[in-house]
C-alpha cells in the first residue's frame, strides 16, 4: 500500500523537483499539493514540464494538504513553515521539513534568526536530516529537518575529516553555487541579465546562516564519531564560510581548507581511502580520485566527494558536489522519507545525471 | 525476461541518454556498449553522471557489442552506421538507428548526401521512426532509422496541417536549437565562449538535410492521411527550411508558416481543436493553448505542439518543441523500441520534464 | 563647445549605454541623470561598472533633468515618456526618445496600444529615428522617436527588397532575440532559473507592436524609395511578425522570408550586389557574404545584413543582426544625436565589438 | 607621432582585445598583425566584429610583424613565445609579453614549467608588468612580462595586507573564472555543452603555475614595501592555490584567506581604509565597500577590490575581481605600454563596463 504524501509549497522549485521524483516511487501516492497562488488549479498551470501527469490534483489550501495526506513535505519559505509543522504534527501527520525551521536546537536558531523560534516545544521530536552521519534515528522519526543545500556539501566534504581527527584549528568552506537555491520568485539579483555573465560572493565572513549547520555537525561527528544524534551533548569549531553565486541553474561546489595537525603521513592516496572508507555504506555518495565537477550530478541525487593533499602547504584540500535540488533539497528529503519509512534507501531518487 | 540491448556510439550524447533511459526501463537489460574511445574501460571513465550505475559493463568493440546483444541501438555518427547496421541485420540483430543512415529512400539519400547509398538492399527493411506516424508499420520491423530532430519538431508541427489540408503553397520552417545536436566532439563553432551569448542562422535556404525529412512526411501524409507506410508511393511539397543556433545546451523549437487556400473559418480555436483530435491517441505529444517553451520538455521525452491563426495576414503559425537529446533522439529511439516490442509505448521514457 | 546632455530613465539599461558611448563622444557633456529610485545618489550606487567615472553627477528628478540640459534622452517607459517629452519641448530642449511613444501616428499609436496618444499635438515634429532611411529629415529635427530593437533589424534586412520591388505578398518577420530588451526590473519569465536553458516565442501573430513598425517602413520605402520623410502619405503591407527569446543578454537575429514576383534571375550574388549598393553610404551597416551572427555585433552599434536566396522554393531570405542595446537602442539614439546636429555620424558609437 | 604596434597572436583573444582597446587609443598606429593560421587574409576573415575597422592589415608571418613596429605585442602561447622575444629584442624592438615566459626568475621557471628557460640571456631585461606594485621600474623598460589573469587577481587582493604585514601562516586564494582564459581553440572541457550549467575546480593544490607569481610578488612586497624591482632579492611565502572553472565568458573573482597574527584591532572599516590608502594613486583599482561581482568589470579593464574581516574566526577574507582579457590581459598590456613610453596611464584603456 502506498503513503499518501502531502507537498507543502508545491509550486516552487523544491515542490517540482518532489513531483518529480515521486513519478517514479513505488510506494508513494501524491495526493496533495498545496500553493496559495494556483489553489484550485492543475499541474500545468505552474509546471508545464508536468502537464497531464497528475492528472486528478489540484492546488489545495494548506490546511486541505495537512488534512489529506499520510506524510508532509514542507517546500514552504523559512519562517512560514514553523506553524504548518505545527498544525501537520497537531493533526498525527509525520513531517519532512526542507526549510530551516527545525534544524537548529532553538537557541542556535534564536542567534542566527535573529528572533526565538516559533515553535521550541517541537524541536524535541526533530532530526537532522542528513542521512549519511543521521540514518540510525530517522527511522520512525516523526519530523525531520532537511539540511540546507550548501551546508549539506560542505559536510559530505569535511566529515571523514572530522571523524578522523584531521580538522585544524581553521576550517574554511568556500562554495560555489547556481541560482535556484534562491527559489523561483523574480529578485533583482537573480533577474537573468544581471546574472548571466557574472560571479558574486554574497553573505560571506559569518553572515551566511548555513555556517552553523556546518559548525554544528563538525561539533556532532568529534563528539560521537560516525553515527549522530540530533539531541546529544556537542562543542562546536568555527568554520569560515564564504558562498560564491555563479550564472547556472544547478550545482554547489564545497572547496574546504584545513591544516590539520597531525603525525599522520598524509598523501591523496591516504585520503582517498580515507574517504572511501568513511563513506563505503552510503549508496549516494560516490568516493572518486578524480576532481568533482557539479555537471557530473546535476539533475540527480547524489553527492560526488574527493580530497587533496597540498604538501607544500600542508593543506588538506577537501571538494564535495550536489545538486542543490538533489542532494540538496528534494532528493535528500526523500532519501529522509524511505529512511524514514524503514523503506530501500534509494527508492524514488535519481541516481543518474542529466548529460549534457 | 529481458531484451538484452547493445548501444554502439556509447559515449556520444545520444549513447548517454540511452543509458539514462534504461536505468528506469523494466523490460531492457543493456548487455553492451560500445566506444572505440574508451575501449576496456567502464562507464565512469566516458559519463561521471552514471558512475557505478552499470557496474559489470566495459566499452567494447562494435563487433563486440553486435554479438552480445539481441536489440542494437546505433548512436554512431552519419555515414560510419550503415556498415554496422549491416553487420548487425546480417547477424540477426533488430536495429534501431538514431542516425541518418536508413531514414530516406536510397534516391534521396544521394541527392541529400552527395554519394549513393552504401547499403541500398537493406531499405526494404527500414521504416521511419516517428512514431505517432508510423506506428503500425513499426511494430515486428527490423530496422527503424530514427528521425532527425530537427525534421521531428517541424514535423509535428505541421503534420495535423498536413493531414486536414492546410498548407498553403509556401511552407516555411524556421528552427531555434540548441547545441547539443552538433554531439560531443569540440569543434570552433560550439567552444564555450564562440557560442555563449551569441545566435546564428546556418545551413539556410534548402542546405540542411532535416529539410527532406520534412518535405518526405508531408508528402506521405498528403497522400497517406494519418498512417504513414515508409515504402507507399507519395509526392513531395518543397519547405524553406532554416536552423538558428542558440546559446542552451536542450531544445529546439520549430517555428512553421503557411498561408492556406481554405475556406475553413480559421481561428486559434478551431486550429487547437484540430491539433487536439490529431493527437489524441498519443502519449508523447501535448496539445495546450499556449505558446510552447522549450524548457517544459527539457530532458524529457515529450513534444509540444500548438498553432495560432493571424488573421491580419492569413498566415498559420504552428509551433512545437522538444528537446532534441529526448524525442529528438533517445527518448523516440526508445519509443521505438517499444513499439517495435508490442510494449506499452511510454516504458523507460521521460514522461516529466525538469525545471529549472 | 560641448552640448549638455540629460538623460532621463538613467537607472535603465537605455540609460547605461548612453552613459557609456558618452564616455568616448567628444562633443558632449552630460549635464543631468534622471532617476526616480536613485535620485540624490551617484552613479556607482546604480551602475557598478561606471562607479567614479561621472564623478560630479548625482540621479536628479526628471524635472531637474529637463532644466539642466540642452538635449534630452527619453530612456524611459513607454508610455511614461510622452508626458516628460511634452515637458522637455515646452522648455525648450531638443529630444531623443528611445520610448515608443513617438514612433507613430495617432492613429496607428490608437490602434496598436489601445489607448489615444496622450500628446498627438507633438507628432508633427517627430521624425522616425531609423538614420540610413530618414537621414535627410534629421538634421536640424526637434524630436526623434528612436524605432524599436526588434523593429530595427527587421526593416535593416528587408529595405533593400522594399526598393528594389522583391517583396512578395507574404512577408515574414522571425526574430530571435535575448534578454536586456526587457529592460532591469526583474519578472517571472526573465528570472535567471526561468529563461536560463529555454527559449520561447512571444506576442506572436500580430500582436508584437513592432510589427507595425516594419509595416510602416516598408511602406514608405515602396512609395518614397531611399530617403523617407516621417509625414508623407504611404500604403502599408502587413507582416507576420514572429519574436522568440533564447537565453542571452543581448543581441537579435531578423530572419525574414519572401517570394517575390520578379522577373530578374535572382541567386545570392545578385541579392548580395543590391544589399551592398543599398548601404554604400551608410558606415554602421556592414553588408557581408556569410551568414550573421549576433556574436559580431555584440556590445557595438552596428547591424550586419545579408540575403540567401532558396531556388528550391523562390524565397528570398533576409537577415540582419543588431545587438538590441546598440543599434536597437542607445547607439541609435547616439547616431541620431549626431545626425540632429550634423556632427560626424559615427561619433561616440562603437564600431567595434566585443568578442568573446 | 604614434607609436607603430605590432601583435604577434592577433588571432587570439589576446589579440582582439589589443586590437579593441587601439581603436580608441591616441598615440598608437598598429602596423602588423600576425597569425599563421590567416596569414595574407584581413581581419574579417578572423574577428567579424573588427569587419574593416583596420582596412589596410592583413595577417603577416612573425618576421614581417617584429619587421614592421616598433613595440611588439605577443599574444602567443606560452613556450612559442621566448624565441619570438629573442629575435624582436635582437631586432631593437620594446616588448610587451601576455605570455608567461618572461614573468619568472629563470631558476622558477625551471621548476614550474619543467624544463631550463629557454633565453635566461633576456631575463635581465625582463620587467614583471603589474603596474600598481612595479611603476617606477616599467618606465623605459625594453621587456615586460605581464602578469597571469588569476595571480593579478590575487595579488590585487592580497597586496595591502602583505604591505601591512597582515599576512597569517596560511595564505589561500580560491579562484573562480570564465573560460575565454583558455582561448580561442576548442577542447573537450571548453566545449559549450560540456562546460554550461557545470563548475569544476582544476590544477588544484600547488599545480597550477600562477601560483608562483603569486608568492614571488607577496614575498618581494614583504621584502621591498609598495614598490617593487623584478631584480631585487626577497623571500617567497607559500600559498595555497585553488582555481574553479565557472560557465560564463570572462571574469575572475580571488577569494583570499588568511589569518593574521596581529595586534590591530581588525574591522571590515579598518580594512576599508587600508586598501583605500594602499590604491589611492592607482587609476585602475576601485577599492569599495561592496562585495564585488565579476559583471562589474566586465569588457573594461580595471580591478575592484576590498575586504572583510570575519570576527568569529580571525579571518581576513579579501576580494579582488577583474576582467582576465582586460586587467588581466590586454588592458595590463595596454597599461604597460602606456607606462613603459611616459604616456598617461589610462590611455585607452576601457574605464567603463559594459552592463548587462
Amino acid at each position: 500500500m502506498k503513503t499518501r504524501v502531502g507537498i507543502l509549497g508545491a509550486s516552487g522549485y523544491g515542490g517540482a523537483e518532489l513531483l518529480r521524483r515521486f513519478l517514479h516511487h513505488p510506494n508513494v501516492e501524491v495526493s496533495a499539493i498545496g500553493s496559495r497562488q494556483y489553489e484550485g488549479k492543475g499541474i500545468a498551470a505552474c509546471w508545464p514540464q508536468l502537464a497531464g501527469l497528475y492528472k486528478n490534483l489540484l492546488f489545495q489550501t494548506n490546511d486541505d494538504v495537512i488534512k489529506n495526506c499520510d506524510v508532509v513535505f514542507c517546500a514552504t519559505p523559512h519562517g512560514e513553515t514553523a506553524p504548518l509543522v505545527k498544525k501537520a504534527i497537531d493533526a498525527g501527520r509525520k513531517v519532512i521539513d526542507l526549510s530551516a525551521d527545525f534544524r537548529l536546537p532553538p537557541e542556535l536558531y534564536e542567534t542566527w534568526y535573529g528572533h526565538p523560534h516559533p515553535h521550541p516545544e517541537l524541536y524535541d521530536l526533530a532530526r537532522f536530516g542528513l542521512v549519511e552521519l543521521h540514518r540510525d534515528e530517522l527511522k520512525d522519526s516523526r519530523l525531520i529537518g532537511n539540511p540546507g543545500c550548501n551546508s549539506s556539501t560542505a559536510i559530505l566534504a569535511l566529515a571523514p575529516l572530522a571523524a578522523n581527527n584531521l580538522l585544524g584549528q581553521d576550517i574554511i568552506v568556500n562554495i560555489v553555487t547556481g541560482a535556484s537555491g534562491a527559489g523561483r520568485s523574480p529578485s533583482q539579483g537573480f533577474h537573468y541579465t544581471e546574472l548571466n555573465e557574472g560571479a558574486r560572493p554574497y553573505n560571506v565572513a559569518g553572515k551566511h546562516r548555513h555556517t552553523v549547520e556546518v559548525e554544528m555537525t563538525l561539533g556532532r561527528i568529534m563528539s560521537m564519531g560516525r553515527r549522530l544524534q540530533t539531541h546529544a551533548d556537542f562543542d562546536m569549531p568555527v568554520v569560515t564560510f564564504n558562498p560564491h553565486l555563479v550564472p547556472m541553474s544547478r550545482g554547489i561546489i564545497a572547496t574546504c581548507y584545513t591544516r590539520p595537525e597531525t603525525s599522520v603521513a598524509l598523501t591523496d592516496k591516504v585520503l582517498l581511502e580515507l574517504y572511501t572508507t568513511f563513506y563505503k555504506n552510503d549508496p549516494m555518495i560516490v568516493v572518486q580520485e578524480d576532481l568533482p565537477q557539479s555537471k557530473s550530478v546535476w539533475g540527480s541525487d547524489r553527492a560526488i566527494v574527493t580530497a587533496r593533499y597540498d604538501s607544500r602547504t600542508g593543506h588538506i584540500i577537501a571538494f564535495a558536489t550536489i545538486d542543490n535540488m538533489g542532494k540538496g533539497a528534494a532528493g535528500q528529503a526523500v532519501q529522509n522519507f524511505n529512511v524514514m519509512h524503514g523503506l530501500e534507501e534509494t527508492l524514488g531518487l535519481m541516481l543518474g545525471g542529466i548529460w549534457p
